[in-house]
């Protein structure tokens, strides 16, 4: 294994410090317990959104904190979800007054994390409901999981809903436009590689030279099946039919949101000649593509790979997708 | 070789074509010949601003076409340059009759190619001038190169020279900040894995399981040495002491940029990592990092591993780096 570290065990509190260190402007940290919040701190009066799980999914969570996106993320240890801990510390950081609203990703060690914090947060008086993404189509249950995975979708998730909270929505309006997005992202990943996991130091599956993972999850965990390498046009009809199979098959006259997100390792030559395969495919289908993001922003350490997710829009949604937003790692109108 | 691809010849044209689908609000391009430019068109009296190059190292240099930044850029396939043709029609695009600057990183095709274009720019009545970026420290003359190769920082002149004409600098003062800004910026680079262009389906080199190579150059030609791979400290120093001895060993009380950047396969777990470490180093020699950019902006195709760049900073860079930009890449205070 040859990783840009220093060691395994200290590979996330030093990025962790890297990352606040780099922009100051937007981010702070606690070392102990561990979280990132808004530099600025807690906005009185606005609903706090909060969110994490395992490290390795950079630059998920900590890369969307910022106005427009989160209050505060918590960054666990490598594909481990963090413990009640901090992330009771990070909702009490994000705590405007108004409500904290939970942004979990359907893992069942975040499940149970998050909700036992919310469980003690609740205890001190702060008022706290929790959003589950479970975006991704590929299977059922799962190694981490029961019922479907949280993936990519969950970025769309904390932009939307971070919009909602920042225009002043309240904790119920604020919830409710975060499970409409849950439920209408629809996510399916393929991967070229497998990844290193620092502590473990070789690759978390074998994929022959000529052979690549359909569904496959954030963590490397199986998907439905492997099959030879196919081409970006190929790949892409394999992740979108399940999609819009599951969509109802019906997106002909409807805007949708397309994100083509890398898992890590993938050039973003390569990203968009998958974009443009995806999009030609929705076009066929009678949707028009009226929102794009193409980038590597809910990664799998350095797996090879990629993963396309639709949402299907409207006025509402739209706009808040288009609401400004100041994070490292996604940047509007601002 | 797996990648998500068509073919190995369509790939610059079908990652371009998706890029301008994604990205229809900042860039347009033109098929035949082969450029991108900012979706408005060439800006009436401001100076045009154009670069390119190889493929194979995005976002540079398309994704740093927009307001802010370039007014055009020319793709060439895969680590190979552009001819004059679609150069010279890059330059016609950018042109906003107040003289067109060309960025050009310091490889002999491409000083070659943007040389004939010019010249055939001038005999158009054309007011062309040219700025060559050879901030690579690692090697003197290179696999491709005669003198330093440009690397990383031609992103950094691309974004000063790029504010200094929006602000409306006559081509007189964007060419002598950019030049300014070209010979103040240092940069070196490591890799832990080769490239693997499409064409020829297989890694560039061979490294072995604990190898690295240190002064890499972004098309896997050769550095400095192979040593066997060192930790994230370690790799910092190794790459700052040469660019530092090349600043003279004085940046003590002085004002930085920091820029890491990764070659492409490297994760931003990792990328922050090394960001602190060079970022301690730096305070140790009692330089302030005033400004700071961490991502993979200049990259290698699919290569693991990273660069550093460092360039001392006055009031004028300063303000010209903190400049609004607004491109697929970079984006900043709009």
């Amino acid at each position: 294994m040859k990783k840009l570290i220093n060691d395994p065990g200290s590979v996330v509190t030093q990025s962790v410090a890297g990352l606040v260190a780099a922009h100051g402007d937007i981010l702070s940290a606690s070392e102990d317990p561990l979280f990132v919040s808004r530099a600025g701190g807690a906005v009185s009066g606005k609903v706090g959104l909060v969110s994490g799980g395992g490290s390795g999914h950079e630059p998920l969570h900590a890369g969307f904190v910022g106005v427009g996106m989160l209050d505060a993320a918590v960054p666990g240890a490598v594909f481990t979800s963090p413990s009640p801990e901090p992330i009771l510390a990070a909702m009490q950081a994000a705590d405007g007054g108004a409500g904290v609203v939970q942004i979990v990703k359907n893992y069942t060690g975040d499940v149970l994390n998050f909700e036992v914090a919310a469980e003690l947060g609740e205890a001190e008086g702060m008022t706290v409901r929790s959003v589950l993404v479970a975006d991704d189509v590929a299977v059922e249950d799962s190694t981490y999981t029961a019922g479907r995975r949280g993936v990519a979708g969950t970025l769309v998730v904390e932009k939307i809903a971070g919009a909602a909270a920042e225009r002043g929505d309240d904790l119920d309006a604020v919830v409710a436009v975060a499970e409409r997005t849950a439920a209408a992202v629809r996510t399916m990943g393929i991967a070229l590689t497998a990844p290193t996991v620092p502590a473990a130091g070789r690759p978390s599956f074998d994929l022959e030279d000529d052979e690549v993972e359909v569904g496959i999850g954030i963590h490397g965990e199986p998907g439905r099946r492997r099959v030879k390498a196919v081409s970006a046009d190929e790949t892409a009809e394999l992740l979108l039919e399940p999609i819009l199979h599951d969509l109802g098959d019906d997106v002909a006259g409807r805007e949708v949101l397309l994100l083509v997100n890398g898992m890590g390792a993938t050039p973003s030559l390569e990203l968009y000649v998958l974009y443009g395969a995806a999009r030609r495919i929705l076009e066929e289908r009678g949707a028009t593509v009226t929102r794009s993001l193409v980038g590597s922003y809910v990664t799998s350490l350095d797996m090879a790979g990629a993963s396309i997710s639709v949402m299907p829009l409207d006025e509402e949604l739209t706009a808040l997708w288009d609401a400004p937003a100041h994070t490292v790692a996604l940047r509007q109108g601002m």
